[in-house]
C-alpha cells in the first residue's frame, strides 16, 4: 500500500535529523530562546528582507491559528474564511473555542475576493452582529488552488482601506510559492499581508510553523499567548533547529518542488487517461474524478481520501503528494490506473 | 558554563533519535493513530497493568493541564491547587484562559492534603461561588517534594468520598518515582488517580507527556478536545517513536534515576558544606540556601535561577538535574563551590 | 409617527405595574428564591402538567440562550441552527463568545427539518470537525413561521434517536401558540423538546423569560451558570412578580391573541391592497412587499424596519404588532397605505 | 422576621414606580437607544461635570463587571482585587469564565494600596505568567470600608504609572459617597478612574447599574460586548427610567443618606450595648462581634447574615441597611438587641 492521503506520512528530511543529533547534548535556554531558533529567524528574516517582523515557530497549523487569531481579536470581533477554510471546517471549532464567530463564505475554488468581504461588511451593519475583523486566507488554498499576486494585492488593499486584519495560513506555502503557476514572492508577503506563517509540517519537518507577524499591532506581548494556549515548548530549539536547516539554503523550496512536480506527473498523466478534475490545482493537492467502480480498484494498493460525491457513479477523490514522494511512486498509480480502466 | 537552570536544555537520549531515524520514512496513519503510538500505549498499559485505560501523547505539560482540566470540567467548576502548583503559577492563565477558576491553597511543601481539600470545600457553598471540582497535585512537585503512597491513598480517599476529580501533573513523575524516598509504583496510580501524565519532556524526551485517563466518565470525545486546542500533531508519531523507545525497557526509568542520583550527590556535597535547603526535596531538584555573595561567584560558571529571597543576605536557588547531568558536571559544581566559599 | 418595529416598543402591561406596586415594600429572598418567583413557577408548571421540570427566570433572550447553551454542551459540541436563527445572526457572536460553533443551515422558512439534522450529522464525521449536539430552533421563528404539532414531534423523534439536545427559543411563544394555525400546545412542550423558554419581553413584561428544563441531565447545577454569566438579578421577584401576573389567569395568552389578530388584520388588508409576502407568517410578524416609493411614502408616518431588498424596486419590510398595539392604529395604518397608493 | 439580610430585600422607591407608570405606553427605541436613557445619561454627565464620559446602562453588578473586565483586557492579562473582592469571591467565576484571572491580595480592610499592586508586578514578570493589567477596587468594600480621596489618588496615581487600568465596583458607591467620613465627590472619579459604576440596584432601583467609561481608549465598541454578553435589553428604557429618577433630583443621595442613617444608629447602639466589630464601617453595612448565644436568639426575629466565626463562641453577622430601612426597624432591633442580652 502506498499512502497519497496527506504530506505527512513520513518522518522529516533526513537532513533535519542530522541537525537534531549533532545539537543534541548542546545546552541550551528553554522556550525558544535559544540559538537555534535565534539564527533561524534571522535567516528566515533574511529570505523576506525585513528585519522588523517578529517570528515565533509553533508546533502545528490548528495551534498557530487558533494562537493568532486570538491574540489579534478583541471579543466582539469575528474571522471570514472560505467555506472550505481549513478553521472553518476541520479544525473542531477551535476559533469558536476562543470566543470567535468564524464567518463562512461560500466560494468555488477556496479564495476570497474582495467582493467576497465586501458583501461581508455590508451584512454586518451594528452591535447585534459581530464586527468582521479579521479575514483568513490559506495559500496554498485547501483545495489546492493558489493566490496570484494581483489577486492578493487587491485582497490586501480592500482590507487596509476597510480596517481588516489579513492573516495567511501558510500550511502549505512552499507549494503554493513553488508552483509552477506562482507569481509571488516570499519577500512579497510581509508588506500584503499583516500575519502568516511558514508550513513546515507538511514541507519535510517533524513539526513546526514559523508564523510571521508584520503589523506591529498585532506583536505586543505574543509570547504571553503562545504560553497561555501551551504552545511555548521547552525544548523550543526543536523547533528552531529544523526551521535552521530548512533555510539554511533552498532546502525548504526544495522539498516543495518535488511535492508540486510529483503532483503534477500524476495531474498530467490522469488527465491524458481521461478524466476530469473538481478544480484546477497548481499545487500539490490534486482532486481527480473517477468512477466509483475504478476508486474500488485503487483502495487496493493505495491509501487517499474521497473529497466527495460528483454524481451517482463518480466521485472526487484527493491525492497528496510531498517531499517524500518519489518518481517511481507516481508512475506506478499512473501504471496501476492504467490497468484498472481496462 | 554549565546549566543547571532545568530539566529540559539539551535534546534527547541517543535512542529517542536513533528511533526517530529507523522509523523516518516509513509511512503510517497521521493524528496518533499510527503503529509507533499504539505500541506505545500498549507498552504502557502494560507497565500499568491495567488494559481499561486511555492513553494520550500531548506535546508539553502547560498543554496537557489545560486540555485535560478544560475537557473535565463543566463551566462552572473550579480546580483546586497548591499555591505552588504549575497551573496557578507559570501557565500565564492557561486554565483561566479556557474559563475555569484556580482555587490556590497555600501551603508549604508543595502538596495538598485532605484538610485542604476540606477547608476549600467548606468555603465554596452555594451557586455564588464555583463549584471546587477538580484535584490538581503535581508529583514531584515544583519544590521537588514527592507523595508517599500513604497521602496519595488518603487525598484519593477523600476525593471519592466528595466527588472530586484528582488530577496528577506528573510532568516529572519519572523522578518521583525512582525517588530514594518513594514507595509509589506506576501501577499504583490509575486506581488511586482520575487521570495523570507520564512527563517525557523532562525526562529524556524532545517532548511529550503521555496522558493516561482512568475515569471511564472522562474518557469520552477526548481526541475532539485534542484537536480543538491544537494538540493533535499531524505526525503524532512523532510523540508514539518516543515513548515507545522510553518504554521499551526501563529507559525511562534510568534517566530519572540518573537526574536523582546527580541531584542526591549535589545536595548531600553542599549539605555537608555547611549549607541548608528551602526544603527536603528527594528528587532531581533542590533548593540550597546560600549567601548573596557566594551566589554571584557561582553565576559566573553556572546558569541557575534564584528562587526566592531567604534574608537580607541569603537567597534560594534552584539546582536542576537531568537524565543528561553527568558525574562530573556535579562533582565540578561541589569543587567550584568550595573554592568560592574561601 | 407610530411604530410598528417590535413588539417591545412600550412598557408593560397595566397589570403587571399594578403587582409591582403591590408587591413593592414586602421584605422577601433575593436572587429569585423569593415567594412571587415560587409562586410564578408554581402556576406555569400547573399550565405544563408537569411538576419535574426546573424553572428559572432570566432577563432576555439572548442571555437565555447563551446560559442553556452554554450549560447544556461540552466544549467540543455544537449548536445546529437555521440560516435565520436569532443565535446565528442577531446575538454579536454570543453562543461563539461562550466557545461553541454555530451550524447554520440554509433553510426557507425559518424552521429546522430532520433531513437538514440529518444532513450536518453526515458531514460531521470525526474528531477533526465540532460534534453537532443541540439543535436549536425558534417558535414562532424570526421570520414569523410556526411549527406544526406534526413537524415538532418528527424533529423530537429525529433528536432523541440521535442523541441531540432540542431546545426551542420562546421570545415569541405566545405568538405561535395563540396562532390561528397553531396545533401545538404549551402542555406539549416538555415531551417534545428538552427545554424552551416562555418568552415574557416581547409579550408585555417589562423584561424575562421564563426558562423551562424538561430533561433531567440538563438541570444541575444550573443556578451556578446563571450567576456566572451575571443572570442571577439580587431583585429576582421583579422577574417571578411579573410571570406570576401573566400566568395568574389568561393574560400570557390574551396578550400574544391581540399581538396576532392586530397582525392578521394588518396582513389581511395589505393582502386585499394587492401585495405579496415575503412568506406566509400566522404570527405577529409579517413581512409584506412593497415598491420602495410606496415605503418611502409609509415612513413619513410609520417606524418599521426594511428587512431585505426584494427587487431593484421593491423591497420587503417588517411589521410587528404586539400586545399593545391597538385596533385603530392598524386601521389607520391601512388607511394610510390606500391613500399612499394612489 | 425583619431582614438586614441585605440592601436588596424591598422593591423600588416608590418614585421609580410611579415614573415607570407614567411613561408606560409611550412608544420609544430599543437596546437603551430611547428618551429615558439618553436624559438620564444627560443627567449624571452633568453630575460628573463631564460630557466626554460614555455612560451604559447594566442590569447587576456581576454583570457589568464581566462585560467592563472582559472587554477592558486582552487574553493573557489579568485583574488584581482584594481578596474580599466581589469579583474573586462571590460571582461564581465570572471574571475566570470570560478568560482572565484574578489575582486575589490578602488585604485586612478590603482595600487595595498602591504597595499591594507593586507586591504583584514584581511577582508578574514574564510570559510564563499573567500580565496584572486591571485593577478592581470596590466603594464601599464588601466590608463597608471606604476609599478616602488621599487614598484613591495615590492608587491611581501608581495606576497610571504602570499603565493600570483602574476600575471602580459602585455597586454601593451611594453608601461610599454619602458616608460620614467619605470626602470623595462623584465628580472627582472621572479624573481617578477609568471607569466605574453607580449602583443601583442596592440603592432603591429595581436594577440597574450605570457604567461610566472615563478613558477614550476604552470606549470603543462598548455595546457590541453588553449585546455579545446578553445585556443589552430590549426594553433598555426600564433602566433608564430608574437613573432619570435617580438623578433628577438629589434622591440617589437621599435614599443612600437613609441606608447610612439607619447603619449608624445601628453601629451606635450596639457599641454602646458594649460589643465590638469586625471592622470599622462607615457606610450601610456593619460587621458586629456577638457571642453565638445571642446571636440565636435575635434570628428569632431577625435576618441577617453569620460572616465568619470570630473564635469558639463568638461570631461576626453582617447588618445591611438600606433605602427602605426605616428607624423604627433599627429601634425594635436595638430594643431586642438589649432583652436578648438579659
Amino acid at each position: 500500500m502506498y499512502s497519497f492521503r496527506n504530506d505527512y506520512s513520513e518522518g522529516s528530511h533526513a537532513r533535519i535529523l542530522k541537525a537534531l543529533m549533532e545539537a543534541n547534548l548542546v545546552q541550551d535556554e528553554g522556550y525558544g530562546e535559544d540559538r537555534y531558533c535565534l539564527e533561524a529567524i534571522r535567516l528566515i528574516k533574511a529570505r523576506l528582507g525585513r528585519n522588523d517582523v517578529d517570528i515565533h515557530f509553533i508546533s502545528g497549523g490548528t495551534q498557530t491559528n487558533l494562537i493568532a487569531i486570538s491574540a489579534f481579536l478583541r471579543p466582539h470581533e469575528a474571522a471570514i474564511a472560505a467555506n472550505t477554510g481549513h478553521i472553518n471546517v476541520h479544525e473542531t471549532g477551535a476559533i469558536e473555542a476562543t470566543g470567535h464567530k468564524v464567518i463562512a463564505v461560500e466560494v468555488n475554488d477556496g479564495k476570497l475576493k474582495p467582493e467576497n468581504l465586501k458583501t461581508v461588511l455590508e451584512a454586518h451593519s451594528d452591535e447585534h452582529m459581530v464586527k468582521p475583523k479579521l479575514v483568513y486566507i490559506s495559500d496554498s488554498t485547501e483545495i489546492g488552488t493558489i493566490y496570484k499576486k494581483r489577486e492578493l494585492e487587491q485582497l490586501s488593499a480592500f482590507c487596509k482601506e476597510n480596517k481588516l486584519i489579513l492573516f495567511m495560513d501558510g500550511a502549505r506555502l512552499g507549494s503554493a510559492l513553488c508552483s509552477a503557476e506562482n507569481d509571488l514572492k516570499l519577500s512579497d508577503l510581509p508588506s500584503l499581508v499583516d500575519a502568516f506563517y511558514i508550513g513546515g509540517t507538511k514541507n519535510g519537518a517533524l513539526l513546526g510553523e514559523a508564523l510571521v507577524i508584520c503589523q506591529d499591532s498585532l506583536k505586543e506581548d505574543f509570547r504571553y499567548h503562545l504560553k497561555q494556549k501551551g504552545a511555548l515548548l521547552a525544548k523550543g530549539r526543536l523547533l528552531g533547529i529544523q526551521f535552521l536547516e530548512l533555510f539554511r539554503d533552498d532546502l525548504y523550496f526544495d522539498l516543495a518542488k518535488n511535492a508540486n512536480k510529483m503532483a503534477s506527473i500524476l495531474s498530467e498523466g490522469i488527465g491524458k487517461a481521461g478524466f476530469k478534475f473538481l478544480i484546477h490545482s497548481p499545487s500539490n493537492q490534486i482532486f481527480p474524478i473517477f468512477p466509483n467502480t475504478l476508486i474500488q480498484k485503487l483502495e487496493k494498493n493505495y491509501l487517499f481520501n474521497t473529497w466527495e460525491k460528483a454524481d451517482a457513479e463518480h466521485s472526487v477523490i484527493r491525492l497528496v503528494t510531498s517531499w517524500a514522494t518519489q518518481e517511481n511512486d507516481v508512475n506506478a498509480f499512473l501504471e496501476d490506473l492504467k490497468k484498472a480502466m481496462q
